[in-house]
């Protein structure tokens, strides 16, 4: 299975279970999986930012992908693969293929500034990764400090035909999918996949501007298959009704830092993972944020059934 | 009327009118003015980063702010006079202060590092200023890039006796209200007003971690008087119902460029401002975004009368 | 007297002399002046980066660029009106022009990160100024963070007819001189005049890889006229051997921050300016380095009796 | 043999030595390692940032550190460890640490910014790492962009006894030494090993404010141990023509970005290494930059000969 340009609905990025002392939990891993396939993922993310992946060794990285790919055979796996070098991020992108991965995604890193560096970064990873490998690209400004203009990603999917899929996740980024879809129409760039990231802060609007699904972890994976869903159905107000009721709680878990520790809560309370916990550094959740946590599933709760959790 | 500790309720961060050809238009001034005090607010702050003012001349800024401060005798006016020298920046705050101001609010220039770097530059703009004006600390890591944490504004706090008032909008942010008002329950500090500001994007909770208000400049101010009030109330759940109602358009306005665009552009529509003109650099709203700005406002309205609107 | 593409030789960056107070000491503004005339200045540069302008206040930038002008009525006089908004860079620019400035110089603001944003932000800046005020583009990716490519320069110079020079200070930047050189050799871009910054550090080949001259503020402009025309007499050796003789010193009065205060300390003691008072914020020297820039003075005294100074 | 606070001299930077097609050059690692110990080298650094560490695998990173130490069992081995997670560092340290390295370095992450964070960072990597290997706090705002006050660097070393040097390399950064010496000449710091990289800019003066030597890459390691020797021995004069002799090649050395290529092939040129060639990214020199650095070379020679080279 190779992730190709037709890639659509909910691919979530998946979070990594530790337990509390830092271990890796795979059975974790298993049930997380299932969970996704059953709120209706068409693929998945795996070892993204927010997977934790800097925190990983190499050989704990490909082995939490051969998991999630073992556990989920009937679905295109993307593998975050970016790495300071080139070494590292060929190596592991073997080693994720050889794994069974459909794909991998790569983040331009912090020290590019001009549009020419950015064309040259991605022009030269696909040499070292190889031009057979699909990959797909990730425009995150606000956490990368990497501005890509329309214009640059058009340079980039020209000069790389392995790439299948840009994570949106420029913010504001509306405009951005209208030009990049506007450019397509125009035949002035071939059709790429588009999935949201960002949190899904502007998933019910993105939606709308052309994307092709969502790409992001927010604890309800359930409800962006099913905005995603809505949206492509044509029913615009019942993907607002749905997305609305859950826009505070997913604004509290699309802060910075903190953010992960909210989604991992979150994910522990539906029964996702077993633990919360994070590898260092990695803050958790004051009592107070737990409350706030627990108050906005309330609040949820009350359109969404989903939200309704037993007592914590 | 001079800015004190007891500062509370809703001083909205004022934009500032233009026409299209980039006058300052003054009768939209007074019109605004008069629909803050309507809305309930409790001060007003003209001239902060979402008010254009980098965009004035030094006289123009004056003539801004003496407008707003003579249309709104009965509440304290606070004068941004953030400046790239201390030269300019002091003889703003005297414009300022001689035209009636209550306070002026200074924000860390983005050159500025480590803490001693961010005390050091407060000590001497207060020298600059004079020990006798009293200020508001502006605390916006997301645009400035400077991080304070709440030691370092303790040591603002303890250092100069005229600041007064915390404009808080870190981001994430509520932990560091906490710890603030931890500081002065154990005696660690005296206390301060804190009002919050990030496009009120967290207004809701900050409320309940402490907070005495909103500053910021979301189109619907008398919503965010209503919070404050609600939750000065200890009327928790209308405060949420009402603040959810307006989060899928406050989230759409809080974006990072694009955001001072759909401000104006509602305040157009509810007839506060004549134009939604910016100066350059400065971008509109294409079609697209209007059209979802105009569907966000049909869905706050069916909660909200307030943003039942005519025909665009 | 109008600034055009055919500069060359030496434009000082002239510091703003103060007293100990932060008063401006007009009196030193002319004998500096007169010291530069002597040393060979082909032009002015005044109200850069090291030359204060931020702690300034309009009126008092005004002051000093007119009387600077009117000190040396046959040399060109540059004067930077780098400004947060276009409002105070117009005013500024004209209030220059009127009092006989030869052109005016733009650096970037820190926020443009992509290609057309730089673009775009010095096309505005002349239409705000005029498109007959002759102007110097600034290149200085160190102070400022905006990177610009050849190319990003090519399209600014095609853009906006009356960019008429290149304050080069990119670091390493000695390829980019060479790039764009060759972009008029091949006819891809109209000839400017390229004088060389970031505080002479490459000077020497600088010259060689097609510069016209220097437009920095070492403490020896002397130095950096002779280095100048020895180089386009075709004396190559002869100009290191000067250089180089300097490069110790001038080495140590680049330091970001501090490099300040060791330019000033040099120039009194030389008897260019009166105090080496800077405003605030604005660090001193310490009398540790005082003793190292007397020591580097000696040193650099065996060969250029220029530097041979009275006892401190 | 494990690294204390009593290193001094020379420990340069190595450079990672490769064929032209990326493959590493091992024998290189012996020939240059054997001219370190001829040139005075008391120790060694490996990995560093221009080791082109973030360009290998980490079994590749074992593998360089591995024959460095094996080839050079006389003198302690700093080896660089920093990783953008806590696992690999961990893992990373170990394999150095069996294989003999006398301690590790570690440099901050780019995102730390208060003061506590950094302090933080230490103390978690300290934890990671294990508290019985000795490390060199790395301080190099202009490549890392964390910025370190004398403070902060107190409060590390006092939180982790482990921390055993400072590679200073802050820019400028005569006054820290000062302050650092300051702190333990008062009691209020144990005392550290100091010694000074940012490609040894300011070691001539470093040394006399009481830096304990060089750890830096310049190609000329033998005239750095010189200056080093010639400072310690109170032969102020004599160090300062020796490296002023030097430093036109050393300015043109240091360049961001391009100084490796120039290092390397100087280093080529010397018969140090086998080939200039780096991993990518990583660019060469024109062949207009190569005449001037033999042309530099050239002049060094007149004063000493170890920079008279045979044809090119």
């Amino acid at each position: 299975m190779r992730l190709d340009n037709t890639a659509r609905g909910l691919y979530p990025i998946a979070p990594t279970p530790f337990f509390t002392d830092g271990r890796i939990d795979y059975d974790s891993i298993d049930g997380l999986t299932d969970f996704y396939l059953r709120a209706g993922a068409t693929g998945l993310t795996v070892l993204g930012i927010m997977g934790e992946a800097p925190k990983l060794e190499q050989s704990e990285a490909i082995a939490v992908a051969t998991r999630f790919i073992q556990r989920a055979p009937g679905i295109p796996v993307v593998v975050g693969v970016s790495s300071p070098g080139f070494a590292a991020m060929t190596s592991l992108t073997r080693a994720a293929m050889d794994a069974g991965a459909a794909g991998v995604m790569i983040a331009p890193p912090p020290s590019l500034r001009t549009d020419d560096q950015i064309v040259t970064y991605f022009k030269q990873a696909v040499e070292a990764i190889g031009p057979e490998v699909p990959w797909v690209l990730q425009d995150y400004p606000l956490t990368l400090t990497v501005v890509m203009t329309p214009g640059v990603i058009r340079r980039i999917i020209s000069d790389n035909p392995s790439c299948v899929m840009l994570k949106h996740e420029d913010w504001p980024g509306l405009e951005k999918i209208s030009a990049l879809r506007g450019f397509t129409r125009e035949g002035l760039m071939r059709e790429i996949s588009i999935l949201c990231g960002n949190g899904g802060l502007f998933l019910d609007f993105e939606m709308e501007r052309g994307a092709d699904g969502a790409m992001t972890g927010y604890a309800f994976p359930d409800m962006l298959a099913d905005v995603v869903r809505l949206q492509k159905a044509g029913e615009r107000d019942a993907a607002h009704d749905l997305f609305d009721a859950h826009l505070p709680l997913l604004r509290y878990e699309q802060q910075q830092g903190v953010g992960l520790a909210v989604r991992k809560y979150v994910m522990m309370r539906r029964g996702m993972i077993a633990s919360d916990a994070q590898r260092k550094p990695g803050a958790g959740l004051t009592a107070n944020a737990k409350a706030e946590v627990e108050y906005l599933l309330t609040r949820v709760g009350r359109i969404d059934s989903r939200a309704v959790l037993g007592r914590e």
